[in-house]
């Protein structure tokens, strides 16, 4: 009935449904129109996420997503020889990582609308006094990710998406064209505000809409109930339903 | 892959992925665990919403949704010789045609975990505001719903649960018994602000839970990230995704 739209990513896009999240917002944006389903892995690279591809998008699917959008990064970019050296995948492997996606993604639909979204901008400083808050005296001495090494993945997963003639979005530069970013956009230095989700919502709309995904132009998936007849409802719905 | 859980009503269900609503909540809730599908009409009454039934819910679907709420009653409790006169429903109309619908998803699937949500109270104070805020001169003189006559929709809404041997959750009582429920619950004497959301989304997980559907007790779609041997991903993923 509805097509659906995947949200395929990390932490960001797993907790999107939380309140002010993008995912929510934009299954708002396209109510009744399309579906949003999210597919985000809380902790993951692209190289484990390659695992999950055919199981989450599989090529037999009667009914494959129209957009997908694909938001890895951050974890990739964790530094080795810091705390998070277990999540790092080399940038070469990232972008080759990400290719492998959009391959498999046009074998499942040669239509589909991809969208690759770069890691946000990292606040080192947030950072820092997050894991002081959570771990206190444990916490990590030096950041597990610099904002230098996120835009060298930023960077790179626009140039994949250059590459293979898909559509991108740099949040990682966007994010920082706004003064004070760190605070305004990022709540642990990492993770989304609701204004960071913002963001992330009207920056995918547009790109969605730049396409062909323009939710103005959708239909609705059934009559609008101003267009029911109180009494005669059987007309409305007599083309889709009867 | 997931199950599906089904959000199916009007315009107090459609809205439930805007900022701070009830769908998105319970998507977060049970985030990689479930999918929240939202099937809201705004405007919509039962007798309209029979004509969706079988599109919505098709009896040969291979994947009937796991739980369906149902929740309607405020359109059908619009009074006659009022603005909202169109979508009234008569209350012994409303209650079978809520028993119509219950019986269809029964026929989908017998172990479908049904909840029959109540309309929410009515502001008539709120509501006139609203109107006159909206219309000006143009708005109405007498509130289109009453508290008194959304009751009646509650009590017939409980009173068909109970008769089917099915769950309901009594939001018009609910929310009754806090002070100032007018102002806090609703934003336009009918629809739910943030915190109206938030009593329906905490009523929906307790009954679900009450259920069989405890989050908790749903495993994770794929392994967490802190089961993933950085050495060794494929180990993680192999009952899975090998």
């Amino acid at each position: 009935m509805r097509p659906n739209i995947v949200l395929f990513g990390d932490s960001i896009t797993q907790e999107s449904f939380s309140s002010g999240g993008w995912g929510a917002s934009l299954a708002n944006t396209y109510s009744r129109k399309a579906d949003v389903l999210v597919r985000g892995y809380g902790g993951y690279n692209t190289r484990w996420a390659l695992f999950l591809l055919h199981h989450i998008f599989p090529l037999d699917s009667s009914k494959p997503p129209i957009a997908t959008t694909i938001f890895f990064g951050a974890n990739d970019a964790a530094l080795l020889g810091r705390t998070g050296e277990r999540q790092h995948v080399p940038i070469e492997e990232y972008k080759d990582n990400l290719r492998k996606m959009v391959a498999h993604l046009k074998e499942c639909s040669p239509t589909m609308l991809m969208v690759l979204i770069t890691p946000p901008p990292i606040d080192e400083e947030g950072r820092m006094e997050y894991a002081r808050a959570t771990y206190g005296e444990k916490a990590m001495k030096l950041p597990e990710r610099t904002n230098e090494n996120a835009g060298v993945y930023a960077k790179g997963c626009v140039e994949v998406a250059g590459e293979l003639g898909i559509r991108s979005i740099n949040i990682w530069s966007k994010m920082q064209e706004t003064d004070g970013w760190q605070r305004k956009y990022l709540r642990d230095g990492l993770h989304l505000t609701a204004e960071g989700n913002a963001v992330v919502s009207e920056e995918v709309v547009t790109v969605f809409k730049e396409a062909w995904l323009d939710p103005a132009e959708m239909p609705y998936d059934f009559p609008h109930h101003s267009d029911i007849d109180g009494n005669n409802p059987e007309k409305a719905f007599q083309h889709k339903c009867l």
